[in-house]
């Protein structure tokens, strides 16, 4: 089997070619550039370096998120336009889990992947790498890092581009931690493809975006309807 | 600084950019397709993305080898070539401390470095990761699996395209393993950075190909003229 995957949640955008548990192909860009001029030109150079087509791919994978909105949704339409076009399978999985995939060489070690929710949040979720798979410790969550601190009685392993942001806190409070180094710290296309691969036939199907969290157009509106509530009131 | 790092020292090749410490691209391809064909364009497409031409690089990084004959000569061809044309330094570095560099986040495990020599031997040095750094146990050398096996007392970790072919040995003589996980495994321009990143000043300058032995055809030639020398006797 051969998966194409996109990964575009964060500030990082990158695609992969996993072919039977090998890596084909890894395109990584973590510049700054938006991810609407970078994601696909990227996709269609690695095919092309390969001598692919869209269509030699049995699935399409993406991040579904969380992650930044625009990031996730450029991501998401990306991902069904080539498979829609290409007529291939899709199949959405979630940003944390993608990251813990890439750490599974750090057997027994517990893995915190954070990524940057800003309002003072992070996107997180807690793994154990036991006899080389994730074992998922809590849901995918956005919360505080007062929050979560207290969950993390031993040195995790930091990984996503809120693992700095969390090592900060860590070290403020004087707790140990390992710092994942990159690029198995930025969430990368390969993450996904794994987490694609393992993922059953049954969660294939259009993915839809996760934010976990409201945007801030709609908390604006929310906020507003509040307010005009009393001063109905 | 900004490095920018090639890696074509086996079946596997790619292009990666160092920014201060940071990922900002990496392009790996591994589609069996020559490195002639795939090389440069990695580079001047990963340039492209970022916004970036050869001259903004501060220093032309390259894996001088081990490694095939031609992969290596490729590789230390390019990077001299960029660094003619740009008028930036040059580094090359060990192959097999590259693959090294890679796999730093695993704290206190033996790292074994294996490459496919064919004719019976791997291309192995043997590092221990000690406080983040690695820790050099051996020389880059070329030797049988028969004389590496017992020099690993305790479970190596084993990188690099080698990997496998170390593996099954290891297997057959019912010794403990653990196979890095792809991409981590293969050798990749990152490893390439980062080993550059951390090399003194005075060992820039112009890579020369390190082979450990002697190519094919000055083996052959070297046999030929034995023979005559036999013959003439």
């Amino acid at each position: 089997m051969r998966i194409l995957a996109l990964e575009s949640t964060a500030r990082a955008a990158s695609a992969a070619l996993w072919e039977d548990g090998r890596c084909v192909g890894l395109y990584l860009q973590n510049c700054g550039l938006t991810h609407s001029q970078t994601l696909l030109p990227m996709v269609e150079n690695l095919l092309k370096g390969c001598s692919l087509r869209v269509t030699d791919a049995d699935l399409i994978a993406v991040a579904r998120g969380p992650g930044s909105f625009t990031g996730v949704r450029i991501g998401v339409a990306a991902a069904k336009g080539l498979s829609w076009g290409a007529d291939r399978p899709c199949c959405g999985v979630s940003t944390l889990e993608a990251m813990a995939m890439q750490a599974l060489c750090l057997e027994g070690r517990l893995l915190c992947c954070c990524m940057d929710a800003r309002r003072g949040q992070v996107y997180n979720a807690l793994f154990r790498v036991s006899g080389g798979r994730p074992e998922r410790l809590s849901e995918d969550r956005a919360l505080s890092l007062a929050e979560l601190l207290p969950e993390l009685p031993e040195a995790p392993v930091l990984l996503g581009d809120g693992a700095e942001l969390t090592a900060r806190a860590m070290e403020e409070a004087a707790l140990p931690y390992t710092l994942a180094p990159e690029p198995l710290r930025i969430q990368s296309a390969w993450g996904v493809a794994l987490a694609a691969a393992k993922a059953p036939r049954e969660s294939w199907g259009e993915p839809e975006p996760v934010y976990l969290r409201l945007s801030q157009a709609e908390r604006e509106r929310l906020e507003r309807l509040e307010r005009e509530k009393e001063n109905n009131a």
